[in-house]
């Protein structure tokens, strides 16, 4: 990391600079410019977060040079990985795409969807038991109900399903039925939560904060990794904007990022990304064409009587021609669309 | 409500809009422009939310026109609300300070920096005993022992005790220590932990959220008044934006705005708010004069060795200073320092 | 538009308000809510904006409801704009790539660029001789002399040009250079030039402002438009969020969202969009599968050696790449990419 | 500058680099880390931005270490810097008032609005002659006639003018009748504008774009500075965030911050900054107590008559309340309300 000192800096107050650093075991170099000292401090990145030099007299400011993540960079792992969930392999070849409605409202609705997604090709189902409403008055989901009729979708439609869990309390539960925990966006940094789930042996699909950066986003990842759980597949869901004409607005630009930095997959969720169904086919493309390794797409048998964002759900008919154009264009891109096995 | 049908919808598809509205009780007016038809519907604004009114064929938009909540708005109580804790009355004519550590990190340091504030003038101790920390490699607080310290240093100032609760699991050990429940930016959505503190007989102080809107921010104190608790204070820290120089950008006029919009008394944390401790006076001084009820500032006896947000904490020295500073602008403002009672 | 009376709002100022608009020719129509009233009003939307109604006692807030924009709408002209700019035509079935160096620096630079370009598949050329740059410091650009340049280029390549136009003063000596005025993002409610750039006979490639709204984006469009020139196209290249790994989001949605709402064609701008040569490739893939109607890419010579905007510079080897990539994902999109004609 | 290198980065790469940076006159000292190699350089910073480094094979990132702005900062000129206007003087112990309506509509409105603001103790009238609005449908402004107004005012009352100048070709017309060039949050970075008022003997106030971070604000003012006019008064007036309830949210910490960094007084536009005349009163005393060196508040005799942003407007009664307030807080925080002078 680098020191910048003010220019009103004395030089007992570098000195107390660098003896700290020492003291904490980092190697130090120093330059003196015209205008003011700046110390370069070689060590333990992990140990840098702890030292509060900024709260130094004479410090201007820090500049980390490594990244604070480590279990998911690319410095520690440079293959990408794969991650298996039962017969699926995500972060290879082959695209999947995880489809479903965004909250299981009923046994008809949830195997009606169930049904039409796997026909239109994708190899994963979701659907939310457990669901994060802005207001208390909404919907709140189905809860154990719900993942009852996800499992038996599941075994239904031999589909994997990835479900979202929103609390440790409830994390018992959600892991009998699911087959890939879901955090969703608002609980990327509910840190205890990451943890409990990084003491699991099921994959993670770890939404990306509304308001995170990548920095962050990985570093939730790390969370999960270092408490010993390696399967997390990321997941981009858009972020917020002053822009309203969308929900949020998608950073595809984060998912070519994020593989750039780290070695872990990522998805990307078009849905709650754009908040409008229209946008959804498009968007799903471009995230392909980005580089993305799979697709979370809400789709409702009638998105306009669903009890959670219909706006934004395909109909399994638009879904389908949705997955007909993803067909096309991914061996283009050298990758493959998934093929549900039986 | 107000819906907005598109300018190729048809006669039939307007009459789906109408008969749905008219089924879930609502009171309709149509009206039609030149370009587009417009239906008004007048109902329960609770029911709103559930209805995908935008998935109907020929739906452009829908535009909320009450507030989503209730329990939080003027509308619901005009006068604003006094929160007890203990003797201390947060949201009438007496300005609270809310002071100390980030994190409790030991017996000599949180004693230190309690008596310290408390001769200052604070009239409340905060102290972290559970951190959410961005990496999963810095001090994650000392748990428990935290809470203990709390309470022993809040029996020799009497100063009631405000401290983060990170998680339902949690819960049951911070009651018995503290005197608040702080819901920390990050968990102002975690809509469980809001309905669970809801739940309890304590005050709950609800940070906004980084990306939150004032919207949002009230819905999440809905939450908690709507499972029984009606003690909320809400505490502005900073909102996420593209500006670095501060940690986040402090949204004053968010607190002019949230006492327009709802009863609740509004506190300021300038700390978080803008990282850095050179910037905290000033936003001190402004967030009362623009009628902040309070503050929630972090002073630690020797900020450098701070293992938690030194850059952004006061010395005891600087803190009194700020406090003689707000003694003289609390009167011209009509409003007094509150004074510890023994 | 709908106006939303306070609840304290009193029958006079209810009244107030309907006579107010009643003699600004608008018909209305009251509904009353148990909480509130609520006027609707239709008339002449360009009359609204000057309308300060939120300014009158008793209303609570307006509600736009149709686009504040005319010209630029689908309701105006449903089926997509063709811009003829020489023998190109952008908006139609054909892809097209404008390329070329963020700045002309030299002879040498830009005819080695210009040619590269060219073979490569490039159908019209870019290159800045007016250099908005946030430092004053920097290489402003070599003005006039790089106009000539431009122009020179042109002939040999029998590439249209297309270069930014700073300020109504340069306007005159661009046009005589120029085939496309490209208002740059900084300007896009550079009103002035905007009506100015509207009075000329060529087309305009406009960037979507840092922080602008697709509406206000629009309404950029507008003005132009309103001026006489309906020549616009439209270019998206990134607006400022949270995130700092890179330079700008490049919001693609925002391609979707301003061929939903306009006629006008939409091209991406990968390079300021995203500030990394690394990201130019994925994105530009992207944009393309999202709609895009073309691209405008920052390619030089050699970029580390570039006068401005290195970073995010293709080299032409890296640019031939993608121009393969993108013949191969056209056609699966029903699109080609444009062919320059001898 | 600090060039950080990429693990994969060559002994000959790492040359290049060093090489370039000896051979633009930089000295710099190498350091080896673990993972990676960092060379720090030191020289002149104004040579460092049309260094095209990350274009560099082998680099990673470069972290500038000094300010890119010279004349605007601290480090330049470390007491504050007093504006002279005609006989008023900003920046110093008083503070200034400015004020007047939005938009000049009338000889009746304006002498009235200045007036009244004389009365209730504003030192300057503001009022926009050249309006740039969001919509060509929008009243564009009086021009010349609206300056005229103007100067009739100043004269009439006394009091100094300030008022937009929008672009080059209206500078000299604008000159003519106005002691302050206005520059809009819309035109901080027409750097040609810039530029010419840097070439005039008139204050300039250079409004902060909405989404301008500080440094490219004082960049701004050093395009000013730089061309030789050193009378630069930043205003701060809300940048772009996600949060709708305001109109802008308004920076009160940029406040501080520009005064931290920069010797340039500093003033606060709460109308523009918050879109809602209900909460310009309580922003006006915040940006006061956060050290604001003034304020810029639109005045109207009759708000929801206004022709542009009336909503934001305050009546001349409620800007007396309002002077009142500010003498009342000016003293405790050792500052006092300027009086006009005869």
């Amino acid at each position: 990391m680098i020191i910048v000192m003010s220019r009103e800096a004395t030089s007992e107050q570098i000195e107390n600079v660098k003896d700290r650093l020492v003291k904490e075991g980092f190697n130090i170099h120093l330059s003196k410019g015209v205008v003011r000292t700046i110390i370069g401090a070689i060590g333990d990145k992990k140990r840098i977060p702890s030292l509060a030099l900024e709260a130094m007299p004479g410090v201007e400011r820090v500049v980390p040079i490594l990244q604070p993540y480590k279990l998911a960079s690319r410095e520690f792992k440079d293959e990408p990985s794969i991650i298996k969930v039962r017969n699926v392999e995500i972060g290879g070849e082959n695209i999947h795409v995880i489809a479903g409605p965004c909250a299981v409202e009923s046994r008809e609705q949830l195997l009606e969807a169930a049904h039409k997604v796997k026909e239109a090709g994708a190899t994963l189902l979701r659907g939310g038991a457990f669901k994060p409403r802005t207001s208390p008055y909404t919907f709140q989901g189905l809860g154990e109900e719900g993942l009852k009729l996800l499992a038996l979708a599941g075994e239904e439609t031999g589909l994997p399903i990835v479900t979202e869990v929103m609390d440790i309390q409830s994390l018992p539960v959600v892991y009998e039925y699911t087959d890939v925990f879901q955090i969703g966006a608002r609980n990327m940094q509910n840190f205890n939560l990451l943890k409990k789930v990084g003491e699991t042996d099921k994959p993670v699909l770890l939404k990306r904060g509304p308001s995170a950066t990548i920095e962050e986003w990985l570093l939730a990842a790390e969370y999960i990794m270092s408490s010993g759980n390696h399967q997390v597949i990321l997941c981009e869901r858009g972020i917020r904007t002053f822009e309203q004409f969308t929900r949020n607005t998608l950073d595809l630009s984060a998912v070519c990022a994020a593989k750039m930095l780290s070695h872990l997959p990522v998805v990307v969720d078009p849905s709650h990304g754009t908040g409008k169904w229209q946008l959804v086919p498009p968007m799903s493309r471009a995230a392909i064409a980005a580089g993305a390794d799979g697709l979370l797409v809400e789709v409702h048998p009638n998105p306009s009587e669903a009890l959670s964002d219909g706006p934004q759900s395909l109909t399994p008919e638009n879904f389908s021609i949705l997955m007909n154009e993803l067909s096309r264009i991914a061996p283009v891109l050298g990758r493959k669309m998934a093929v549900a096995h039986e």
